[in-house]
């Protein structure tokens, strides 16, 4: 083979707010297989917020990047070489291979994905980590009850797309918070959301109370700061928030200080924080009725590709600050 | 009887602290009794820190006290006269009568006394509201588990003292934490904690760090504001977060800005707030297995006795600021 393999590597730790120079692009020979390995050449890099608080340096829930390393990452692709009978050339698997174009996998390390259950990105989205996460944060997690309110930030994103049309197949009263009048009306008109709030819009708050007069029984949180200050004001009595991100804080120097902490006590709420890697074991179920309700229409998701992989970078720093609509991808071949 | 009533009202909302304006002592009648009533001379009066957001005019989990309103709390007294068979003349009985000498109880809002278990005051702390608060908070809650590192704030209180020294007969490290090096030597001294750090110390961070090796499992928590930001960055992962007070906040006019939500985030935490009130079915069994570790000489208390009923608002305003040792009663005759 003449291919070269390309990888970004991250430079730097970002000092606040991310940029492009804090990646690098650099090439190298492909490497070579051992038994039982075989080639993977990507097709779809995931961006996901995660991937911004490990390149900072401090104690985490993985190791954080060091100066120099590949930054990881979702990726879907197809075997162009083989080592190992379980992965023939012309398999499609989903990996970690982080972003780079190529690289290679095991038996352990890679699942095969199947085609006929739609198509080869939903394996990154809406059949993947964060169609998962989201299946798993709301049902085991935040367990809303039929009629009962549930919150949704970032509603248009990844996650939050998949919780509110979760929610509403479980017969709960769904509203959505995203940023700007275009997001919104996708969330109501196209996922189904009972209502969709803008948090850029200056009354946010009013609307917010108007859009939620029987409290909220749940919150899955993806964004942090001033917004989850809002919604605890309208935090009922035993409710559950998911604490599934935060990613209105990753590019902060200084943290925002949460002002509802009170809130908490006074309504005897929980609050479970996870990540979706813990739960290895929840996968095989959550996927295979997540790709039912995918074949039956009950599940729309959105994506936003970027092309090629020297365009990460950008799409990465885009997403960070609301830029993206729907699943945040970049078709690297 | 020549008897009259004496009742401490809230007089108006206070306007962040909490001054003695704030109330007013009225006398009236006794009141009369109807059958299935007794009449209670009030022994000890239990103040308590969850009064005083109930004097906020705010949504909480109790109705907020309007100006006029007598204030609620727990009370221990004699029955001195009594329409009720289940509760004779001369029984001793714990009931909410809140601040005042004497009141009327029914066979449904006051529970016998047995004096055998411990001194009267004990049923307001060690085996009352406060004693139920620390074993259901920690071991339904918390759930710490042998060997894991269990942090108590407000460790010489009323709540804290319990907590930790259950955690000790648990099996766990217990780490106080509390505000002055008098209250710290009687948390390690006498109430056996491994360990107990003074927050007022200029290098509180740095001592907790170093209490905290293997970093926090169970955090009890009954104070917030910068207390809990500290303990945050010590947070082990899946760590548990018992809610359970934030006294350094109840004054407050202007909330503090928790800055450490990233944390719960990263280490996958869990946070339960809860209220004791809200658990009536799980009192008994609690109130058995304290009340045998206390006369098994397992559980230590102190109390700080304030004399007389209309020295209860300057007591409760003592307390709000930490300067009580021990779990604050009036004793009101």
């Amino acid at each position: 083979m003449s291919e070269r393999n390309t990888q970004i590597r991250m430079k730097r730790h970002p000092a606040g707010m991310v940029t492009q120079d804090d990646f690098e692009l650099v090439q190298s020979d492909l490497p070579a297989l051992a038994d039982g390995e075989a080639l993977v050449r990507v097709k779809y890099l995931s961006l996901d917020p995660y991937m911004r608080p490990m390149m900072d340096p401090v104690r985490s829930y993985v190791e954080p990047l060091k100066p120099g390393q590949l930054m990881p990452g979702g990726t879907v692709g197809e075997v162009v070489d083989s080592r190992l009978d379980a992965l023939p050339k012309g398999a499609l698997v989903a990996s970690m291979l982080g972003w780079q174009t190529h690289g290679v996998v095991n038996a352990t390390n890679a699942r095969l994905v199947d085609p006929e259950l739609g198509a080869v990105s939903t394996a990154l989205g809406v059949l993947g980590m964060t169609g998962v996460t989201a299946h798993y944060g709301l049902l085991e997690l935040g367990k809303p009850e039929p009629g009962q309110t549930v919150v949704v930030t970032a509603a248009s994103g990844a996650v939050g797309s998949v919780v509110g049309q979760i929610a509403k197949l479980k017969g709960c009263r769904v509203v959505g918070i995203a940023g700007g009048p275009q997001k919104c009306r996708y969330v109501v008109e196209e996922l189904g959301f009972d209502a969709c709030v803008d948090y850029q819009a200056p009354d946010f708050a009013q609307q917010l109370a108007a859009a939620t007069p029987d409290y909220v029984d749940v919150l899955f949180e993806n964004v942090g700061g001033p917004v989850l200050d809002a919604v605890l004001q309208r935090i009922a009595d035993h409710a559950r928030i998911v604490l599934c991100g935060n990613i209105s804080q990753y590019n902060a120097t200084e943290p925002y200080g949460l002002k509802g902490m009170r809130q908490l006590l006074m309504h005897r709420v929980t609050v479970h924080a996870f990540v979706i890697a813990d739960h290895r074991d929840y996968w095989p179920a959550a996927q295979a009725e997540l790709s039912k309700w995918l074949r039956e229409g009950k599940l729309k998701y959105r994506e936003d590709v970027s092309e090629g992989l020297p365009n990460a970078p950008q799409a990465f720093i885009r997403m960070l600050s609301g830029g993206n609509f729907g699943k945040q991808l970049v078709k690297v071949s």
